[in-house]
């Protein structure tokens, strides 16, 4: 809020600082529309207005639900009452997955029902709960390293507790065992695969998040618990008492029938290169238990709300403003992998980009990912972000973040914006992602950031390839 | 943490303070025996190791159910191992009632399942499920203010949500629609009765708790929304479409046979007096649905505690010390109503008592409920405490707090340490009160309080009551 507010009161002392001294890069027209943008977003709730649209009228919009299909109209329609000009969808298919119902109970030493959730694409205990002894992990290459008879029968238990930073960088040292641990574990005779949720909160939500079987091993139910029913499975497990588990899951494993899904486009036509396209992203799809307001509702505010700012602009931009809501992030970027895949002949036209996919944080770095000679123009829009709080990165090798990760590695270059994600694993694929958790005022300055930016892309006529 | 590492540097120095200026209160002994005890309550685990076997080894122990029964054997056991004189239970009858399952849907204009949890005492829907309209109030007034045709066949949903605040002064101010809302809307019709949450945070956990149906009047259903989940619907009632709930509960209502329950009492036989007892109090029941950690593990936890540190000194107390977990405080104060009939006849030997069933922060207040004389007593007591940032009330009419307070409108004096309770109704009757939860620093500090109290009252021979 501190940050903010001085802000918006030191802007004009500081951009004449940056005038001053790069009078050369933003000339004084591109100073102006822009500062008028940033007060648009400053000033409005639309990005606001519309994750409360999305999480209200929709809500959870899994792969393979009714509401997902219900969203991508929801998308249509928003696209168009907030002035896109074209507006479109790519379908293709992706594997179904049903969640089901799971119950899972500590039966021994001591009799607790516990909160968990069914990993992605798990199978279901078939006709029989289990009930079987845990066997303990410290962590994914504990597992990894045991002996496999000492998992014959036996659940799996992998107990690493991510970290919290700033950078989410925790995530990546503790996805690895939400992904492969209950293949390691079935290879070594385990009848299910348990581990402590991958979330840096302390709350009774437990994380769900996609996970792949191995396709020659045996599949058993993977899933996660929440962080307090871990510590108190690991108090249990601190009475050098047997351990035993109770689990019920009706959770489908992959089906075998595909089921239809669709990236949302909407574009703003470019005035003078409309066939030169900048492309902002974000995924329409969430996970099923919470409303999807952070993951990623808040993409969808930010990139549809940065269209409409622009759109009010008294001059349209010189190149197309595109933006892709991505389908079926969660389960594998696989609308990303249509969209480059449909799009291969066309990518030299993406002049560059940049998703939102992570959450609540105001964005305190540039990370760009471009030709040297652009470097130098991207630094004087990065000098206008400055007095926000914005720095730039020293390095120059983003490839964009999430689904826009896929266009990077087919050649379109980049911006990365880092938003402060301290709390974003607090709430990331739990039944606690929802509005209220959307900090409004972070929404504002960052909705600002992004539609800045575009405007910048779209009108600085910079090659960013160069 | 400030605050518990500048009482503990600053003790030398400021005791010797409160030394010099109150000679004649606490003398040199017993300065040094609370000086003691308080070192040994600081530096001891104990009272968070307490928490810890009751939340891991019994869990959630409802009235009722077979936990609160193992609850029983819990504490006797504990009492004994932790150095208690003479261990008994009282035992009494109270009504039954059984959550069963719940499943809350809003069905139009828009799709969601909607966290909520049955009231105590509740009842379900019978043989059909409930699909109706939402009638939306504000608060309990505006309910009550309402045309009984205007709830004909409706839900009604009362909107209140509560204040935090430190001394959870909002709770009294919200518990009246939990308590008698369901009662209300029953008389003007409606067909069922739905709440935001009491409570504090912004997590999707609902809030249970008891309510009452008027003898005379019909029994609807009766439940609480987690606050996010009361947000989705106030968002969707903003459309100005109908917006219609969907309801499925098994909830029992109360049942007509009753169960047995039982006080948990133990004592350290004073030395000269033994007669005379101190009371330290906390409830041994809680909710189901989590693990009754701050509510009441801590009290239990602190008062077990306060007397294994006790039990330890070179002398035995004067008077003896009688800790009383109380059964079915959740369901009406149902073990202290007992206590009360089955103590009637020597209350007069209650010298003063003090219960816990505040939570998580930490004492900042004394205040006091005893003769006029026994002020100047109970004052010197609190100049020592001081240095931990107690103040003592200016007022003298506390009665006890929770259970406690049946004792005493029955005559015992009393003493009602107030923590800071803001996040005390975060976590009060939901799925998320766990041991994660409790402050473990606070909790040192707080045990050393009630420890040091309880030495206090039943060493320095002050009547109380005078």
């Amino acid at each position: 809020m501190k940050r903010f507010t001085n802000a918006i009161f030191s802007t004009g002392i500081i951009s004449c600082l940056v005038f001053a001294t790069s009078v050369s890069a933003l000339d004084e027209k591109m100073h102006a529309q822009l500062d008028e943008l940033k007060s648009a977003a400053i000033h409005s709730n639309l990005s606001y207005d519309i994750i409360e649209s999305l999480t209200t009228e929709v809500g959870p919009r899994m792969v393979g639900t009714p509401a997902e299909k219900k969203s991508v109209e929801w998308a249509v329609a928003k696209m168009k009452s907030l002035g896109f000009d074209k507006v479109w969808t790519e379908e293709s298919q992706a594997p179904d997955w049903q969640r089901g119902e799971l119950k899972v109970s500590l039966l021994a030493p001591f009799n607790h029902n516990l909160v968990a959730l069914s990993l992605g694409n798990s199978v279901g205990t078939d006709t029989a709960p289990i009930e079987a002894q845990i066997a303990h992990f410290r962590d994914l290459d504990a597992l990894k390293a045991a002996d496999a008879q000492t998992l014959k029968g036996k659940i799996a238990y992998v107990a690493f507790a991510m970290e919290r930073r700033k950078d989410g960088s925790g995530y990546g040292e503790a996805v690895g065992a939400r992904v492969s641990g209950a293949a390691v574990a079935a290879e070594k005779g385990a009848v299910a695969f348990v581990m402590r949720s991958v979330g840096t909160d302390s709350h009774r939500f437990a994380h769900t998040g996609v996970m792949r079987y191995k396709d020659d091993s045996k599949q058993i139910p993977a899933l996660a618990l929440s962080n307090p029913d871990a510590d108190l499975l690991e108090n249990a497990l601190k009475r050098n008492q047997p351990v035993t588990m109770g689990i019920t899951s009706t959770a489908s494993g992959t089906l075998k029938e595909t089921v239809t899904i669709a990236n949302v486009i909407g574009e703003f036509t470019g005035s003078e290169q409309p066939d030169q396209v900048v492309t902002l992203g974000a995924h329409l799809d969430s996970w099923d238990v919470g409303t999807g307001a952070i993951d990623d509702g808040i993409g969808v505010g930010i990139t549809l709300a940065a269209v409409n700012h622009i759109s009010t602009m008294a001059q349209r931009p010189k190149r197309t403003i595109r933006v892709i809501l991505f389908a079926a992030e969660e389960i594998g970027l696989l609308g990303a992998k249509d969209y480059v895949a449909r799009h291969k002949n066309n990518m030299d036209n993406h002049i560059i980009g940049a998703e939102w996919d992570f959450g609540n944080g105001t964005i305190y770095k540039l990370a760009p990912g471009m030709g040297e000679n652009a470097l130098v123009e991207i630094r004087k829009f990065a000098e206008y972000l400055a007095p926000m709080g914005v720095e730039m990165a020293s390095t120059n090798n983003a490839k964009g973040q999430s689904d826009m990760s896929l266009l990077g590695e087919a050649g379109q270059p980049a911006v990365n914006f880092y938003p402060d994600g301290s709390d974003y694993f607090d709430y990331h694929h739990t039944e606690n992602d929802t509005l209220d958790k959307v900090n409004q005022e972070a929404l504002k300055i960052n909705t600002a950031i992004y539609t800045t930016f575009a405007w910048y892309a779209a009108n600085s006529g910079v090659d960013f390839r160069k």
